[in-house]
Protein backbone atom coordinates (compact mmCIF):
# COMPACT_ATOMS: atom_id res chain seq x y z
CA UNK A 1 0.00 0.00 0.00
CA UNK A 2 2.94 1.99 0.60
CA UNK A 3 5.02 1.54 -2.52
CA UNK A 4 6.21 4.60 -4.21
CA UNK A 5 3.26 5.73 -6.74
CA UNK A 6 3.84 8.68 -9.11
CA UNK A 7 6.30 10.65 -10.92
CA UNK A 8 9.46 12.98 -10.02
CA UNK A 9 8.44 15.51 -12.29
CA UNK A 10 4.89 17.94 -12.75
CA UNK A 11 3.74 21.08 -14.63
CA UNK A 12 1.04 23.09 -14.43
CA UNK A 13 0.48 25.31 -17.17
CA UNK A 14 -2.24 27.42 -15.06
CA UNK A 15 -1.80 29.80 -12.21
CA UNK A 16 -3.54 32.86 -10.94
CA UNK A 17 -4.32 33.91 -7.57
CA UNK A 18 -7.63 36.26 -7.43
CA UNK A 19 -6.37 39.35 -4.96
CA UNK A 20 -10.23 39.21 -3.82
CA UNK A 21 -12.73 37.24 -2.41
CA UNK A 22 -15.40 36.28 -0.28
CA UNK A 23 -16.69 34.86 2.53
CA UNK A 24 -15.00 33.86 5.62
CA UNK A 25 -10.87 33.24 5.91
CA UNK A 26 -9.13 31.13 5.31
CA UNK A 27 -11.61 28.28 3.76
CA UNK A 28 -13.19 30.24 1.39
CA UNK A 29 -10.57 33.12 0.62
CA UNK A 30 -9.28 33.06 -2.77
CA UNK A 31 -6.55 30.24 -3.41
CA UNK A 32 -4.53 27.96 -5.57
CA UNK A 33 -3.38 24.96 -4.35
CA UNK A 34 -0.89 21.86 -5.45
CA UNK A 35 -1.72 19.02 -3.78
CA UNK A 36 1.01 16.31 -3.55
CA UNK A 37 0.70 12.97 -2.21
CA UNK A 38 3.41 10.89 -1.44
CA UNK A 39 2.40 7.37 -0.57
CA UNK A 40 5.89 6.02 -0.43
CA UNK A 41 8.45 5.14 2.65
CA UNK A 42 10.80 7.97 2.13
CA UNK A 43 10.42 11.58 3.01
CA UNK A 44 10.28 13.69 -0.54
CA UNK A 45 12.06 17.26 -1.18
CA UNK A 46 10.11 19.22 -3.30
CA UNK A 47 11.12 21.94 -4.85
CA UNK A 48 8.51 23.99 -6.59
CA UNK A 49 9.29 27.09 -9.29
CA UNK A 50 7.25 29.23 -10.58
CA UNK A 51 7.26 30.85 -14.05
CA UNK A 52 5.37 34.04 -15.13
CA UNK A 53 4.53 36.04 -19.29
CA UNK A 54 7.30 38.81 -18.88
CA UNK A 55 10.24 37.81 -15.72
CA UNK A 56 12.51 35.29 -15.38
CA UNK A 57 11.12 32.77 -12.81
CA UNK A 58 11.20 32.38 -9.22
CA UNK A 59 12.09 30.27 -6.83
CA UNK A 60 12.76 27.31 -6.10
CA UNK A 61 10.10 27.09 -3.28
CA UNK A 62 11.35 24.16 -0.98
CA UNK A 63 8.71 21.92 0.99
CA UNK A 64 9.08 18.73 2.34
CA UNK A 65 6.36 16.13 2.23
CA UNK A 66 6.57 12.98 4.93
CA UNK A 67 6.55 9.64 3.88
CA UNK A 68 2.93 8.11 3.74
CA UNK A 69 1.46 12.01 3.83
CA UNK A 70 0.01 14.67 1.46
CA UNK A 71 0.55 18.17 1.37
CA UNK A 72 -1.54 20.94 0.22
CA UNK A 73 0.53 23.67 -0.44
CA UNK A 74 -1.54 27.07 -0.87
CA UNK A 75 0.49 29.08 -3.56
CA UNK A 76 -0.66 31.99 -1.87
CA UNK A 77 1.54 31.11 1.18
CA UNK A 78 5.03 30.57 -0.78
CA UNK A 79 6.89 33.50 0.61
CA UNK A 80 10.40 31.98 0.57
CA UNK A 81 12.25 33.41 -1.80
CA UNK A 82 9.28 35.82 -2.74
CA UNK A 83 5.72 36.19 -2.77
CA UNK A 84 3.73 35.23 -5.34
CA UNK A 85 2.13 38.00 -7.20
CA UNK A 86 -1.76 38.25 -6.66
CA UNK A 87 -4.06 38.71 -10.06
CA UNK A 88 -1.39 37.82 -12.48
CA UNK A 89 -0.52 34.84 -14.96
CA UNK A 90 1.92 32.19 -13.82
CA UNK A 91 3.10 28.35 -14.12
CA UNK A 92 4.44 25.98 -12.19
CA UNK A 93 6.80 22.59 -11.98
CA UNK A 94 7.32 20.67 -9.13
CA UNK A 95 10.29 18.51 -9.02
CA UNK A 96 10.67 15.67 -6.53
CA UNK A 97 13.45 13.37 -5.35
CA UNK A 98 11.13 10.64 -5.04
CA UNK A 99 7.87 10.16 -6.57
CA UNK A 100 4.55 11.75 -6.09
CA UNK A 101 1.06 12.79 -7.44
CA UNK A 102 0.39 16.16 -7.50
CA UNK A 103 -3.00 17.63 -8.60
CA UNK A 104 -3.75 21.32 -9.19
CA UNK A 105 -7.39 23.15 -7.69
CA UNK A 106 -8.71 26.84 -7.33
CA UNK A 107 -10.62 28.22 -5.19
CA UNK A 108 -12.26 31.36 -6.25
CA UNK A 109 -14.46 33.20 -4.53
CA UNK A 110 -14.25 36.70 -6.15
CA UNK A 111 -17.70 36.43 -6.42
CA UNK A 112 -20.15 35.88 -3.95
CA UNK A 113 -20.87 31.99 -4.73
CA UNK A 114 -17.37 30.23 -4.84
CA UNK A 115 -16.08 28.62 -8.09
CA UNK A 116 -13.52 25.52 -8.24
CA UNK A 117 -11.52 24.02 -10.69
CA UNK A 118 -8.74 20.90 -10.62
CA UNK A 119 -6.81 18.53 -12.50
CA UNK A 120 -4.59 16.25 -12.31
CA UNK A 121 -1.38 18.05 -13.15
CA UNK A 122 1.21 17.03 -16.55
CA UNK A 123 3.49 14.10 -15.29
CA UNK A 124 6.59 14.58 -17.48
CA UNK A 125 8.46 11.51 -17.98
CA UNK A 126 12.03 10.44 -16.74
CA UNK B 1 -17.26 -3.63 -25.97
CA UNK B 2 -16.77 -5.57 -22.04
CA UNK B 3 -12.87 -6.31 -22.49
CA UNK B 4 -10.76 -4.58 -19.48
CA UNK B 5 -9.96 -0.93 -19.72
CA UNK B 6 -7.85 0.89 -17.38
CA UNK B 7 -5.38 0.59 -14.91
CA UNK B 8 -5.09 -1.49 -11.38
CA UNK B 9 -3.35 1.70 -9.47
CA UNK B 10 -4.48 5.37 -9.27
CA UNK B 11 -4.08 7.72 -7.18
CA UNK B 12 -5.83 10.92 -5.97
CA UNK B 13 -3.99 13.70 -4.53
CA UNK B 14 -6.64 15.91 -3.67
CA UNK B 15 -9.19 15.09 -0.97
CA UNK B 16 -11.08 17.14 1.45
CA UNK B 17 -14.90 17.05 2.39
CA UNK B 18 -16.79 20.25 3.71
CA UNK B 19 -18.39 19.57 6.43
CA UNK B 20 -21.30 22.60 5.78
CA UNK B 21 -24.09 21.96 3.11
CA UNK B 22 -26.76 23.70 1.60
CA UNK B 23 -29.78 22.09 -0.46
CA UNK B 24 -31.53 19.12 -0.16
CA UNK B 25 -29.65 16.00 1.02
CA UNK B 26 -28.41 13.69 -0.41
CA UNK B 27 -28.10 15.06 -4.02
CA UNK B 28 -26.94 18.46 -2.55
CA UNK B 29 -24.54 17.40 0.48
CA UNK B 30 -21.27 18.74 -0.27
CA UNK B 31 -19.37 15.18 -0.99
CA UNK B 32 -16.36 13.79 -2.70
CA UNK B 33 -16.81 11.00 -5.18
CA UNK B 34 -14.45 8.15 -6.66
CA UNK B 35 -16.04 7.21 -9.90
CA UNK B 36 -14.50 3.30 -10.58
CA UNK B 37 -15.72 1.76 -13.94
CA UNK B 38 -15.70 -1.26 -14.02
CA UNK B 39 -15.90 -2.14 -17.84
CA UNK B 40 -14.28 -5.86 -17.98
CA UNK B 41 -16.32 -9.08 -16.72
CA UNK B 42 -14.36 -9.83 -13.87
CA UNK B 43 -15.41 -8.42 -10.50
CA UNK B 44 -13.21 -5.74 -9.03
CA UNK B 45 -11.89 -6.19 -5.58
CA UNK B 46 -11.12 -2.57 -4.41
CA UNK B 47 -8.74 -1.40 -1.57
CA UNK B 48 -8.66 2.61 -0.78
CA UNK B 49 -6.08 3.83 1.82
CA UNK B 50 -6.61 7.58 2.21
CA UNK B 51 -3.40 10.04 3.60
CA UNK B 52 -3.48 12.85 5.90
CA UNK B 53 -0.80 15.37 6.72
CA UNK B 54 -0.33 14.76 9.92
CA UNK B 55 -0.85 10.76 11.08
CA UNK B 56 -0.69 7.42 9.40
CA UNK B 57 -2.86 6.02 6.57
CA UNK B 58 -6.19 5.00 7.63
CA UNK B 59 -7.60 1.77 5.60
CA UNK B 60 -7.78 -0.47 3.18
CA UNK B 61 -11.61 0.09 2.84
CA UNK B 62 -13.12 -2.62 0.78
CA UNK B 63 -15.20 -2.20 -2.03
CA UNK B 64 -16.58 -4.43 -5.28
CA UNK B 65 -17.37 -2.66 -8.56
CA UNK B 66 -19.12 -6.21 -10.52
CA UNK B 67 -18.13 -6.87 -14.06
CA UNK B 68 -19.87 -4.31 -15.88
CA UNK B 69 -20.99 -2.11 -13.66
CA UNK B 70 -19.49 1.30 -12.44
CA UNK B 71 -19.77 2.34 -8.85
CA UNK B 72 -19.69 6.18 -8.06
CA UNK B 73 -18.16 6.00 -4.12
CA UNK B 74 -18.38 8.92 -2.29
CA UNK B 75 -15.92 9.37 0.78
CA UNK B 76 -18.36 10.82 2.95
CA UNK B 77 -19.70 6.76 3.15
CA UNK B 78 -16.43 5.22 4.22
CA UNK B 79 -17.12 4.13 7.68
CA UNK B 80 -14.91 0.80 7.89
CA UNK B 81 -12.33 0.83 9.46
CA UNK B 82 -12.77 4.41 10.03
CA UNK B 83 -15.05 7.61 9.08
CA UNK B 84 -13.07 9.90 6.96
CA UNK B 85 -13.29 13.07 9.24
CA UNK B 86 -14.39 16.46 7.63
CA UNK B 87 -12.70 19.69 6.77
CA UNK B 88 -9.39 18.01 6.39
CA UNK B 89 -7.05 17.70 3.97
CA UNK B 90 -6.60 13.80 2.84
CA UNK B 91 -5.42 12.18 -0.44
CA UNK B 92 -5.98 8.59 -1.63
CA UNK B 93 -4.48 5.59 -3.24
CA UNK B 94 -7.34 3.09 -5.45
CA UNK B 95 -5.90 -0.37 -5.94
CA UNK B 96 -7.92 -3.15 -7.99
CA UNK B 97 -7.55 -6.64 -8.76
CA UNK B 98 -8.54 -6.26 -12.15
CA UNK B 99 -8.40 -2.93 -14.58
CA UNK B 100 -10.94 -0.14 -13.73
CA UNK B 101 -10.93 3.38 -13.97
CA UNK B 102 -10.86 6.18 -11.27
CA UNK B 103 -12.40 9.81 -11.64
CA UNK B 104 -12.55 11.86 -8.74
CA UNK B 105 -15.39 14.41 -8.34
CA UNK B 106 -16.74 17.17 -5.56
CA UNK B 107 -19.66 18.93 -5.19
CA UNK B 108 -19.30 21.86 -2.69
CA UNK B 109 -22.44 23.44 -1.39
CA UNK B 110 -21.03 25.49 1.02
CA UNK B 111 -22.33 28.92 0.03
CA UNK B 112 -25.65 28.87 -1.61
CA UNK B 113 -24.79 27.42 -4.77
CA UNK B 114 -22.95 24.63 -5.45
CA UNK B 115 -19.66 24.24 -7.20
CA UNK B 116 -18.48 21.03 -8.85
CA UNK B 117 -14.52 19.69 -10.08
CA UNK B 118 -13.65 16.82 -11.59
CA UNK B 119 -10.36 14.73 -12.98
CA UNK B 120 -9.67 11.49 -13.97
CA UNK B 121 -7.56 10.09 -11.55
CA UNK B 122 -3.64 9.67 -11.92
CA UNK B 123 -3.26 6.01 -13.17
CA UNK B 124 0.54 4.24 -11.75
CA UNK B 125 2.17 1.93 -14.05
CA UNK B 126 2.46 -1.52 -13.57
CA UNK C 1 -1.96 19.49 -39.61
CA UNK C 2 -4.40 17.08 -40.00
CA UNK C 3 -2.68 14.25 -39.02
CA UNK C 4 -4.23 11.63 -36.42
CA UNK C 5 -4.04 12.24 -33.04
CA UNK C 6 -5.58 10.52 -29.87
CA UNK C 7 -6.34 6.99 -29.26
CA UNK C 8 -9.01 4.40 -30.49
CA UNK C 9 -10.98 3.88 -26.75
CA UNK C 10 -11.53 5.82 -24.46
CA UNK C 11 -13.27 5.80 -20.80
CA UNK C 12 -15.08 8.07 -18.67
CA UNK C 13 -16.04 7.23 -14.79
CA UNK C 14 -18.67 9.90 -14.05
CA UNK C 15 -21.89 10.21 -15.45
CA UNK C 16 -25.00 11.97 -14.11
CA UNK C 17 -27.78 14.06 -15.76
CA UNK C 18 -29.13 16.47 -13.28
CA UNK C 19 -33.11 16.24 -14.39
CA UNK C 20 -33.51 20.00 -12.43
CA UNK C 21 -32.32 22.99 -14.58
CA UNK C 22 -32.72 26.48 -13.89
CA UNK C 23 -32.28 29.00 -16.89
CA UNK C 24 -32.47 29.28 -20.41
CA UNK C 25 -32.64 26.42 -22.76
CA UNK C 26 -30.95 24.29 -24.47
CA UNK C 27 -28.07 26.37 -23.50
CA UNK C 28 -28.75 26.00 -19.57
CA UNK C 29 -30.50 23.10 -19.18
CA UNK C 30 -28.22 21.11 -17.14
CA UNK C 31 -26.39 18.31 -19.03
CA UNK C 32 -23.36 15.90 -19.73
CA UNK C 33 -21.19 16.13 -22.96
CA UNK C 34 -18.45 13.57 -24.53
CA UNK C 35 -16.64 16.11 -26.99
CA UNK C 36 -14.93 14.44 -29.45
CA UNK C 37 -12.48 15.71 -31.96
CA UNK C 38 -11.39 13.83 -34.76
CA UNK C 39 -8.27 15.97 -36.27
CA UNK C 40 -7.91 13.40 -39.11
CA UNK C 41 -8.74 13.08 -42.77
CA UNK C 42 -10.72 10.11 -42.28
CA UNK C 43 -14.63 9.94 -40.59
CA UNK C 44 -14.86 8.66 -37.38
CA UNK C 45 -17.17 5.63 -36.40
CA UNK C 46 -18.31 5.75 -32.46
CA UNK C 47 -19.75 3.32 -29.96
CA UNK C 48 -20.99 4.70 -27.35
CA UNK C 49 -21.60 2.02 -24.39
CA UNK C 50 -22.76 3.34 -21.44
CA UNK C 51 -22.26 1.55 -17.88
CA UNK C 52 -24.73 1.69 -14.98
CA UNK C 53 -24.37 0.52 -11.41
CA UNK C 54 -27.16 -2.20 -11.06
CA UNK C 55 -27.74 -3.36 -14.66
CA UNK C 56 -26.56 -4.45 -18.11
CA UNK C 57 -24.75 -1.75 -20.15
CA UNK C 58 -26.98 -0.08 -22.73
CA UNK C 59 -25.98 0.34 -26.10
CA UNK C 60 -23.97 1.24 -28.52
CA UNK C 61 -25.08 4.20 -29.31
CA UNK C 62 -23.94 5.10 -32.82
CA UNK C 63 -22.38 8.77 -33.83
CA UNK C 64 -20.00 10.04 -36.50
CA UNK C 65 -17.51 12.49 -36.49
CA UNK C 66 -16.26 14.03 -40.08
CA UNK C 67 -12.74 14.09 -40.99
CA UNK C 68 -11.28 17.32 -39.03
CA UNK C 69 -14.25 17.85 -37.20
CA UNK C 70 -15.47 18.25 -33.44
CA UNK C 71 -18.62 16.95 -32.47
CA UNK C 72 -20.12 17.72 -28.45
CA UNK C 73 -22.38 14.89 -28.03
CA UNK C 74 -24.46 15.54 -25.23
CA UNK C 75 -25.46 12.29 -23.19
CA UNK C 76 -28.45 13.50 -22.98
CA UNK C 77 -29.72 13.42 -26.56
CA UNK C 78 -28.84 9.52 -26.98
CA UNK C 79 -31.92 8.21 -28.05
CA UNK C 80 -30.98 4.87 -29.61
CA UNK C 81 -31.22 2.51 -28.55
CA UNK C 82 -32.82 3.87 -25.18
CA UNK C 83 -32.24 7.20 -23.31
CA UNK C 84 -30.08 7.09 -20.71
CA UNK C 85 -32.30 8.22 -17.32
CA UNK C 86 -31.04 10.73 -14.94
CA UNK C 87 -30.61 11.24 -11.43
CA UNK C 88 -28.81 7.78 -12.02
CA UNK C 89 -25.08 6.92 -11.88
CA UNK C 90 -23.30 6.33 -15.07
CA UNK C 91 -19.95 5.85 -17.07
CA UNK C 92 -19.07 5.34 -20.73
CA UNK C 93 -16.77 3.96 -23.16
CA UNK C 94 -16.29 5.57 -26.47
CA UNK C 95 -14.37 4.03 -28.99
CA UNK C 96 -13.91 4.54 -32.84
CA UNK C 97 -12.46 3.02 -35.46
CA UNK C 98 -9.63 6.17 -35.96
CA UNK C 99 -7.75 7.87 -33.04
CA UNK C 100 -10.23 11.11 -31.80
CA UNK C 101 -9.60 13.02 -28.67
CA UNK C 102 -12.33 13.04 -25.95
CA UNK C 103 -13.00 15.31 -23.23
CA UNK C 104 -15.91 15.08 -20.60
CA UNK C 105 -18.06 17.97 -19.25
CA UNK C 106 -20.89 18.90 -17.64
CA UNK C 107 -23.54 21.97 -16.80
CA UNK C 108 -25.36 21.67 -13.62
CA UNK C 109 -27.81 24.00 -13.66
CA UNK C 110 -29.82 22.38 -10.88
CA UNK C 111 -29.39 25.71 -8.63
CA UNK C 112 -29.46 29.12 -9.57
CA UNK C 113 -25.92 29.32 -11.12
CA UNK C 114 -24.36 27.31 -13.32
CA UNK C 115 -21.79 25.29 -12.12
CA UNK C 116 -19.14 23.22 -15.16
CA UNK C 117 -16.50 20.67 -14.34
CA UNK C 118 -14.29 18.88 -17.48
CA UNK C 119 -11.56 16.42 -17.86
CA UNK C 120 -10.24 14.86 -20.28
CA UNK C 121 -11.80 11.12 -20.45
CA UNK C 122 -9.04 8.26 -20.01
CA UNK C 123 -7.48 7.51 -23.16
CA UNK C 124 -6.89 3.32 -23.46
CA UNK C 125 -3.78 1.84 -24.69
CA UNK C 126 -3.84 -0.34 -27.47
CA UNK D 1 15.48 23.46 -13.72
CA UNK D 2 15.12 24.96 -17.25
CA UNK D 3 15.54 21.66 -19.10
CA UNK D 4 12.23 20.83 -21.69
CA UNK D 5 9.02 19.30 -20.13
CA UNK D 6 6.02 18.24 -22.02
CA UNK D 7 5.25 17.62 -25.50
CA UNK D 8 4.82 19.20 -29.09
CA UNK D 9 1.74 18.00 -29.53
CA UNK D 10 -1.49 19.12 -27.36
CA UNK D 11 -5.54 18.66 -28.02
CA UNK D 12 -8.19 20.14 -26.01
CA UNK D 13 -11.77 18.50 -27.36
CA UNK D 14 -14.03 21.24 -25.42
CA UNK D 15 -14.45 24.66 -26.84
CA UNK D 16 -17.54 27.54 -26.50
CA UNK D 17 -16.58 30.29 -25.92
CA UNK D 18 -20.15 32.03 -24.45
CA UNK D 19 -21.06 35.25 -25.79
CA UNK D 20 -22.71 36.67 -22.65
CA UNK D 21 -20.95 37.80 -19.55
CA UNK D 22 -21.86 39.19 -15.85
CA UNK D 23 -19.31 41.72 -13.81
CA UNK D 24 -16.25 43.59 -14.73
CA UNK D 25 -13.83 43.67 -17.55
CA UNK D 26 -11.64 41.47 -18.70
CA UNK D 27 -11.18 39.23 -15.57
CA UNK D 28 -14.60 38.58 -15.58
CA UNK D 29 -15.58 38.52 -19.05
CA UNK D 30 -16.50 34.58 -20.29
CA UNK D 31 -13.58 33.30 -21.80
CA UNK D 32 -11.79 30.23 -22.85
CA UNK D 33 -7.92 30.12 -22.24
CA UNK D 34 -4.80 27.69 -23.55
CA UNK D 35 -2.34 28.43 -20.74
CA UNK D 36 1.34 27.45 -22.51
CA UNK D 37 4.21 26.74 -20.39
CA UNK D 38 7.56 26.93 -21.90
CA UNK D 39 9.60 25.75 -19.20
CA UNK D 40 12.80 25.23 -21.72
CA UNK D 41 15.41 27.95 -22.99
CA UNK D 42 14.42 28.05 -26.39
CA UNK D 43 11.80 30.23 -27.55
CA UNK D 44 8.72 27.69 -28.49
CA UNK D 45 6.41 28.84 -32.01
CA UNK D 46 3.47 28.05 -31.38
CA UNK D 47 0.41 26.68 -33.95
CA UNK D 48 -3.23 26.79 -32.96
CA UNK D 49 -5.59 25.20 -35.46
CA UNK D 50 -9.06 25.33 -34.75
CA UNK D 51 -11.72 23.02 -35.32
CA UNK D 52 -15.46 23.44 -35.76
CA UNK D 53 -18.87 20.42 -36.39
CA UNK D 54 -19.53 22.10 -40.08
CA UNK D 55 -16.97 23.73 -41.77
CA UNK D 56 -13.19 23.14 -42.40
CA UNK D 57 -10.46 23.94 -39.47
CA UNK D 58 -9.68 27.57 -39.11
CA UNK D 59 -5.86 28.71 -38.35
CA UNK D 60 -3.07 27.89 -37.74
CA UNK D 61 -2.91 30.75 -35.74
CA UNK D 62 0.79 31.56 -34.85
CA UNK D 63 1.68 32.78 -31.11
CA UNK D 64 5.12 32.61 -29.74
CA UNK D 65 6.15 31.45 -26.06
CA UNK D 66 9.49 32.80 -24.72
CA UNK D 67 12.08 30.46 -23.33
CA UNK D 68 11.00 30.34 -19.28
CA UNK D 69 8.19 31.79 -19.72
CA UNK D 70 4.06 30.81 -19.54
CA UNK D 71 1.42 32.42 -21.99
CA UNK D 72 -2.38 31.98 -20.91
CA UNK D 73 -3.81 32.50 -24.35
CA UNK D 74 -7.55 33.14 -24.57
CA UNK D 75 -9.23 32.18 -27.36
CA UNK D 76 -11.34 34.80 -27.38
CA UNK D 77 -8.70 37.63 -28.67
CA UNK D 78 -7.29 35.40 -31.37
CA UNK D 79 -8.23 37.13 -34.53
CA UNK D 80 -5.50 36.22 -36.93
CA UNK D 81 -6.89 34.66 -39.70
CA UNK D 82 -10.02 35.43 -38.19
CA UNK D 83 -11.91 35.60 -34.74
CA UNK D 84 -13.43 32.35 -33.16
CA UNK D 85 -16.98 32.89 -33.39
CA UNK D 86 -19.26 32.57 -30.04
CA UNK D 87 -21.79 30.26 -28.80
CA UNK D 88 -20.28 27.86 -30.83
CA UNK D 89 -18.76 24.48 -30.70
CA UNK D 90 -15.16 23.74 -31.05
CA UNK D 91 -11.95 22.11 -30.80
CA UNK D 92 -8.20 22.87 -30.76
CA UNK D 93 -4.74 21.61 -31.66
CA UNK D 94 -1.74 23.03 -30.06
CA UNK D 95 1.37 21.97 -31.83
CA UNK D 96 4.68 23.67 -30.37
CA UNK D 97 8.59 23.44 -32.15
CA UNK D 98 9.72 22.57 -29.09
CA UNK D 99 8.33 20.93 -25.66
CA UNK D 100 5.74 22.64 -23.62
CA UNK D 101 2.77 21.95 -21.25
CA UNK D 102 -0.88 23.10 -22.54
CA UNK D 103 -4.16 23.26 -20.16
CA UNK D 104 -7.28 24.12 -21.03
CA UNK D 105 -9.44 26.64 -18.59
CA UNK D 106 -12.91 28.18 -18.80
CA UNK D 107 -14.67 30.90 -16.90
CA UNK D 108 -18.28 30.96 -17.62
CA UNK D 109 -20.18 34.65 -16.21
CA UNK D 110 -23.59 34.12 -18.50
CA UNK D 111 -25.14 34.21 -15.05
CA UNK D 112 -24.52 36.31 -11.98
CA UNK D 113 -21.88 34.08 -10.48
CA UNK D 114 -18.91 32.32 -12.05
CA UNK D 115 -17.86 29.27 -12.82
CA UNK D 116 -14.96 27.75 -13.75
CA UNK D 117 -13.61 24.26 -15.40
CA UNK D 118 -9.99 23.30 -16.24
CA UNK D 119 -8.05 19.81 -17.59
CA UNK D 120 -4.84 19.23 -18.42
CA UNK D 121 -4.72 18.67 -22.45
CA UNK D 122 -4.12 15.68 -24.20
CA UNK D 123 -0.44 15.24 -25.01
CA UNK D 124 -0.07 13.11 -28.06
CA UNK D 125 2.99 10.97 -28.69
CA UNK D 126 5.46 11.70 -31.06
Amino acid sequence: MTAPIGHRRWAIAEGYIPSESNGPEPAMTSHETASILNAGDIDAHVAITIFFGDREPAGPYQVTVPARRTLHQRFNELEDPEPIPRDTDYASVIESDVPVVVQHTRLDSRQAENALLTTMAFAASG
